[in-house]
């Protein structure tokens, strides 16, 4: 084979590869199933970018903000006897755009004690700053 | 003031500007919104990516593909004496992730011919495809 054709070989294959999902993506993703399933909520939130700007849609409400995303999540899964549940995610899909930005959608799974099981679905638009991957946008129903 | 300073000032400028929307990103959302509003479903969906890839997240239903996300429309506003209303967006923000990519967030609103208001969000993932701006993921809740 020339050396000419070689290269060229490379570079298709190159590009057509699907680009792989980064190390700390996955493992922002993964320590962020962990922490929820030991209940562990200010563990889990550290997925999310720590700023004002993180914006989180479910249903018809708009969270703006780190702090505020953390209360909702507080009132929804700790207040008043109710629990965290056991998180799984299926049908998850990571599309890269570019080197610093992905998208990623899922099926969520929630089994509660009682044997109960919600599900919904989630978009998390994810970002790498400077302290590592975070979710910049999360919509959730 | 010497060139090189000039120089320097402009690149910073530059790189500091938020990335400006692209007039084709701008006018398929504009031309989507518009055929909703002539009550026009084909030409609205002519803003979604022509592809089985294509995803719509919607409660907790994904619809695969250009043809069940069209019939998806069809079934909840064109059928039995469904009406589409009128169609508006507020609350609009639109991130560039590299030239090619962008996510649109923002609150929709329909108002109905007997004034009954429906309102709900909405996660777009667009990209630029070889025939223009398209949407390849919709997130709405």
């Amino acid at each position: 084979m020339r050396r000419s054709t070689l290269l060229f070989l490379i570079l298709v294959v190159s590009f057509a590869a699907p680009a792989q999902t980064p190390a700390g993506l996955r493992k922002m993703l993964d320590d962020q199933t962990a922490a929820w399933n030991r209940g562990d909520l200010e563990a889990f939130m550290q997925g999310y970018w720590h700023s004002p700007e993180v914006t989180f849609f479910s249903g018809d409400t708009i969270v703006n903000g780190w702090e505020p995303t953390l209360q909702r999540y507080r009132d929804r899964y700790q207040s008043g006897g109710k629990e965290m549940g056991k998180l799984s995610f299926s049908n998850e899909k990571i599309e890269m755009l570019g080197s610093d930005a992905a998208v990623v959608t899922a099926r969520w799974h929630l089994e509660m004690s009682d044997g109960k099981k919600l599900e919904g679905l989630t978009t998390l638009l994810c970002k790498r700053e400077q302290e590592g991957w975070r979710i910049v946008h999360d919509h959730s129903s």
